[in-house]
C-alpha cells in the first residue's frame, strides 16, 4: 500500500467540498466520491458543487469523479470520509470489495447509529481496518472558513503518530496548520459531544439567554466533556487543548454552527421534525445525542447537559422546563 | 461592624449601574456613591443615570447619593467598588477616614497601576483592610445583561467562606445566582488575564481571522491563564470553572466586551490612541496588559498571547505581524 498515495474523498458535502480544496492545496489530482450522479454532472457542468460551498471553483482536470464507491477504493490508497456519520453504513453496504488495504482517514464528526460506536471502532470492527492504518481529523474548522482560506488548525490523530505526521503535512499549506495527536478515541468523542452541546447552547439562545448564561453552559460543558471522555478512554490528555475545547467553542460560539442553529429553532419553540424540515441539513448532533445517551447506560458519567438534550431531542420535554431544571444543576 | 449591615455602592458607571440594580433587589434602601455631583443631579431629574444603562429605572427614594466619598463610608458598612481601576487610587486619596472597620466587595476586574497589585492586596497594604473582610465579585456578569435581567452567575469569593455566602445570599434573585469560593487571587487574577486575552480576540477579529483561529486562540488563553495563576498562586482549584473559564469565555465572544471591542478597533488599523478616544469609554484590558507584563517580570511564565497584546499596544508592535509571529507559537 502506497502512503499516502492517490487520495480519494468520499462525500458531497460542504465538509467534504472544504478537504477536497485542502487536498487539491497538495495533491496534483484527487478521486472524488459522490453518491449522486446528478450532483457530479452539474459539477462538472459548473466547475463548482452546486449545492454547497458553491464559490469554492474547482480545476476539473485534477479530479476524478466516482459514484461508484467501490471503484474509488480500487483508485485510491487513502480515503477520507465525510459524510455525515447515518449515512455512512449506506455507502459501505455497496461496497463491493475490502478495505482493510487502504488508509482511511475518518472526517467524521459522529458515531455510527444504531450501533453506537465510534467511526474508527465501527471500521475496524465490521471491516478489519487495522487501527494504525486509520487517522481522524479533529479540532475547530468550519468548512466555510476553509473555504474563505480563513487560518484554521485542524488535529490529525492516529495510534502511529509518524503516520498522523505524514497526513498533517498533506494537509499543510498557506490557511491550514495541521498539528498531530495520537488521541484517537478522545477527540473522535469531543467531536460527537461538543455537538451535543452546541444543540444546548442553541435551545438556550432560542429561549433568550443571554452571553452570561452561555458562558456558564459552555463551561460546564467542557468540564463534562472531561469527565465522559476521560472515563471511556482514560489517558492522559489535556481537555483544554483545541482539538477538544476548541471545537467546542467553534461549534457553540460560531454562526456558522449547524447544530447550535438546530438548538435555537427548538429553544424558539419549533418542533424537533419542523426544525429539521426547515434547515434542510442534517444536524449531526441530532444522532449524537442518542449515541451518547446509550453509550452512557454503560458509563453512567453525570452528563446533565447531554441528558437535558436527549430529554427535550427524543422523549417531547419542554425546553423552557429542561433548562430551568438544568440552571439547578450548573451552579457555578 | 455590622455585617453585612448597610450597603454602599461606589461607581457611577455600567458595572455600578448593574450592581446597584441587583443591591435594590434585597435590600430595601442603599447609599452610591459617584464624583461627579451633575452626574447625581441628572440622575435625581430622571430616575436613572443618565450616562450608563440608562434603561434601568430606580426608585430615588430607596437611594441615598454622595459625591463625598469619606461620607459615604461614614453611612455604610458594606462597600461595593465598582470604578475603574486605574481611577481607584484617585478616589481613595479623597478619603478622610480609615476604612479597615468595613465589609469591603471588590468588584473591579482590573489591577491598580502603577504599583500592580490586585485590588484586595492594594486595600490591605495601603488600608489595613483585613483580608477576611473583603471580598471580590467574578464570573461572567456583563452588566447589560444585567440590565434585561438576563441570568447571571457570578461568584462571591472570600477567604472566609461563610462570609462569602452571606455576600452571596445579597446577591440572589430571579435573574442573578451567585455561587462562592475562597480564590480571591486566581479569581482576581483571572478577570483581569481575561480582559487582556479579550483584546487580542478582538485584534483577530479586527484583522478578519475566523472562528476557528479564535476557537484555538481562547483554548490557548485559557491554558495561559492556568499556567499564569496556578505559578502566583499555587493552590488546587478548576480553571474550567465560570469564575476563570466562563469569565473568558463571555468577555472574548459577547458583542459587550469592551475590551474585545477595543482589540477590534487595533486589528482594524486604528491607533492605540484613536481606538480610546472613539471608545469613550475605559478599556480596562489596557491597564491590565501593562501589568501583567511587569507582574510577569518576577514569574517569568510563558504567556505569548499577553506578550502579544503588550508589544502591540505599549510598543508599537504591528497588530498584523504580531499575530502571524504568535501563529507559529500557537500551534494547537
Amino acid at each position: 500500500m502506497a502512503f499516502p498515495g492517490k487520495i480519494g474523498v468520499l462525500g458531497g458535502g460542504t465538509w467534504a467540498t472544504a478537504l477536497a480544496k485542502i487536498m487539491l492545496n497538495h495533491e496534483k489530482h484527487i478521486n472524488w466520491y459522490m453518491r449522486r450522479p446528478e450532483q457530479i454532472e452539474d459539477f462538472k457542468k459548473t466547475g463548482h458543487n452546486p449545492s454547497y460551498l458553491s464559490n469554492v471553483e474547482f480545476n476539473l482536470d485534477r479530479i476524478t469523479f466516482y459514484s461508484d464507491i467501490t471503484q474509488i477504493f480500487e483508485d485510491s490508497d487513502t480515503l477520507i470520509f465525510a459524510v455525515p456519520s447515518p449515512f455512512l453504513k449506506g455507502h459501505l453496504e455497496k461496497l463491493d470489495r475490502r478495505i482493510d488495504d487502504k488508509f482511511i482517514i475518518s472526517a467524521i464528526k459522529g458515531i455510527v447509529p444504531p450501533d453506537n460506536l465510534l467511526i474508527t471502532d465501527y471500521l475496524h470492527r465490521y471491516y478489519n481496518v487495522p487501527s494504525e492504518n486509520m487517522a481522524i481529523v479533529g479540532g475547530p474548522c468550519h468548512a466555510e472558513e476553509i473555504a474563505l482560506e480563513r487560518l484554521t488548525y485542524p488535529t490529525i490523530a492516529c495510534p502511529d503518530i509518524e503516520k498522523a505526521r505524514v497526513i498533517a503535512e498533506v494537509f499543510n499549506n498557506r490557511f491550514v496548520k495541521a498539528s498531530v495527536s495520537s488521541d484517537v478515541v478522545g477527540i473522535e468523542l469531543a467531536a460527537v459531544l461538543k455537538n451535543v452541546y452546541a444543540i444546548a447552547s442553541g435551545i438556550c439562545h432560542g429561549l433568550k439567554y443571554g452571553d452570561n448564561f452561555q458562558a456558564v453552559l459552555v463551561s460546564n460543558a467542557i468540564s463534562e466533556m472531561e469527565r465522559f471522555v476521560d472515563t471511556v478512554s482514560p489517558i492522559k490528555r489535556n481537555i483544554q487543548d483545541s482539538a477538544y475545547l476548541g471545537d467546542l467553542l467553534v461549534t457553540c460560539y460560531s454562526s456558522f454552527s449547524r447544530n447550535r442553529t438546530f438548538g435555537s429553532m427548538i429553544g424558539k419553540g419549533y418542533s424537533v421534525k419542523s426544525a429539521q424540515i426547515e434547515m434542510e441539513m442534517i444536524a449531526e448532533g441530532y444522532y449524537g445525542t442518542k449515541c451518547i445517551r446509550e453509550m452512557n447506560e454503560k458509563y453512567n458519567v453525570h452528563i446533565p447537559v447531554a441528558d437535558m438534550v436527549y430529554r427535550v431531542l427524543y422523549e417531547g420535554a419542554s425546553a423552557r422546563e429542561e433548562i430551568k431544571i438544568l440552571r439547578e444543576q450548573i451552579l457555578k
